[in-house]
């Protein structure tokens, strides 16, 4: 769609917490890449989050999923608060969309970016560059279970876990097809097949079956709990990542946090098909602790913004923003106190502007 | 029992792959600490693994529990081989023992001995000293669960994850009140109860329930994501962190890698009713990369041979033995290549035992 095409609608959900601070930053960059490239952006807020639902007790309208329905992406902020319970905040929107959308693609690249200081010692960017595929609408998020004899001695609780042959083919497909689409030869399994044993051996099974087709590639299965080991002891070993909703969810807060900050890691929830919108957010919440100081870390949505903006097909525009995110976060003067830096949110978005050129 | 009482009778499993060859170092530590305090011990080896797995159909026999029950502590290695299903080995051994003598405590201290190399820049001994109480029993690791439309494209798996109230109080009090056995003053629970909305949800109620008998010890609950990220950038905000099955598992390896080495994490299989036996056991897998080269670490067996001195009331000897493993790998002469050093599996266990004084 570069130079003249019909513009790209994005609905902008800013939510809570420090949403509403870095939110302005990743749409004011992506305001400034479109316009250098000429690119035609359709931007729409959405004022969606805990204060909705403490007025109107939801989140987010019922019909939510229609109205975001014709747009071609969804650039969301966190939306969770103390006074709101997470299960409320998180199945009223988040884990909602993504069920709604069919966004079975969690993509999540985490990468140690030059000049970061990160927590490993002797790990520099180089050696941590994994990008994990994170399967995104079943498995332990099935959202299935209940309770029992609630209030009394005996309560218990069960909690689903539902995989499919065809949920978990099309993740480690698309995993697959990631890697060899950007010149990636690994692709490691996280399972845990030995003590979750009716729903993992089927997860190994299928991404048997998937490898096979991938004769280029070279893969390995690491159980989970091997796998967080191995993240701080050779992460240079991993390359792409496929990993179940909850196993993905873990290691790329693992990862992201080796990357020197929870602030800066990016997410993709994609609708490969596209036929519905796909959503892109930083991974870090609300984080209600710093909200208000204008202290945040502006990256992680500035870098989701960049994954919308490849995802729509501006490959261009995308490499600029990622260029300018890497020049802010190499610069102590320009990167966040989270990156032992010194700058405010504001001050970390204007210079991304800048680097920018814009 | 030190000085005269009855001898504590100690089954050894030494196992699959490393276990044969840590277990003897383990065993002549133990026999070396009992001399020098007084203590009888009634060692007793059973050739239990995937040999036995391979000749005769199954990891231990039948009866394993009644062979097993009349001992006071059992000492076992890992088991797993590459020619037999990890489903097999574990719930055939480790999960099956667990079950049988109801042990619910799951204890795995993790902590960065003075003198060895962690991956943590700047992290030092002082810094990553954490106890974790991993239910045991129940949880994630039930086993519940079923495949259906096996072999079909609809095929799909369900793992039933079952959460029951008296089954995670008795951890949390576990927690509590070994917390304030030894002077520590935090206690962090790990949750998901975001997402996963029926168990952790239960979870957490019993939490704050259990945790309203110990004012005198402060808390805090954290997201398992968020967790594995702290563990890396805070180790040193977290003192007792109690954990699920699954989380407890995917924490501990985490820290034991944090801790320089897979090789040096010990557990303890505990009912502590003392009903059943309680089981010692190196966190560390068979290992078959590396089994046969006499290369391996054998502290994470010592250790747990010491947590099984502790359990038995043997305190002097327990701390005795803990005092020899950490003056041996403080040493890069006397600690095995896993933690940069230069020691065989058969030299460390004799520096222990030189340390002991043996
Ligand atoms: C908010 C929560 C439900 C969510 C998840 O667990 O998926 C978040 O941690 C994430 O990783 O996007
Ligand atoms: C072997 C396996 C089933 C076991 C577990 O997951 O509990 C192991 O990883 C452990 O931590 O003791």
């Amino acid at each position: 769609a570069a130079g003249g095409g019909r513009a790209h609608r994005i609905a902008v959900v800013a939510g809570d917490g420090i949403g509403p601070e870095v939110m302005p930053e990743a749409v004011s960059a992506l305001e400034t890449v479109a316009r250098l490239h000429g690119i035609a952006l359709d931007i729409v807020p959405f004022d969606w989050g805990s204060e909705r639902y403490l007025a109107h007790g939801s989140v987010m309208p019922a019909d939510a999923p229609e109205q975001l329905g014709g747009f071609d992406a969804i650039l969301a902020g966190p939306i969770g608060d103390p006074r709101v319970p997470d299960t409320v905040t998180v199945w009223g929107y988040i884990l909602a969309l993504r069920q709604a959308f069919d966004q079975y693609v969690n993509l999540r690249p985490v990468r140690l970016m030059a000049g970061v200081p990160g927590p490993l010692a002797g790990v520099g960017p180089g050696d941590l560059d994994i990008v994990f595929v994170r399967e995104n609408t079943e498995g332990e998020y099935s959202g299935a279970g209940g309770r029992l004899h609630a209030g009394h001695d005996a309560e218990l609780a069960v909690e689903t876990s539902v995989f499919t042959r065809g949920g978990i083919e099309r993740i480690v497909r698309y995993a697959f097809e990631h890697a060899r689409a950007h010149g990636r030869r690994h692709v490691t399994s996280a399972t845990k097949s030995n003590a979750l044993r009716h729903a993992m051996p089927l997860w190994d099974e299928c991404f048997a079956r998937v490898a096979a087709d991938y004769p280029d590639i070279t893969t390995d299965s690491c159980l989970i709990d091997a796998l967080t080991a191995r993240m701080v002891t050779r992460p240079g070993s991993l390359d792409v990542v496929v990993a179940s909703n909850l196993f993905g969810d873990i290691l790329t807060d693992l990862g992201a946090a080796l990357c020197g900050s929870m602030g800066i890691a990016p997410s993709a929830n994609l609708d490969p098909t596209r036929q519905h919108p796909s959503l892109f957010q930083a991974i870090h919440g609300s984080a209600p602790d710093i909200a208000g100081q204008g202290i945040a870390n502006p990256v992680g949505e500035l870098w989701s913004g960049a994954l919308a903006l490849e995802f729509l097909g501006e490959h261009e525009a995308a490499a600029a923003l990622l260029a300018a995110i890497e020049a802010t976060v190499a610069d102590p003067a320009t990167r966040t106190r989270d990156l032992g830096g010194t700058a405010s949110t504001a001050e970390a978005g204007a210079a991304v502007r800048a680097a920018l050129g814009g």
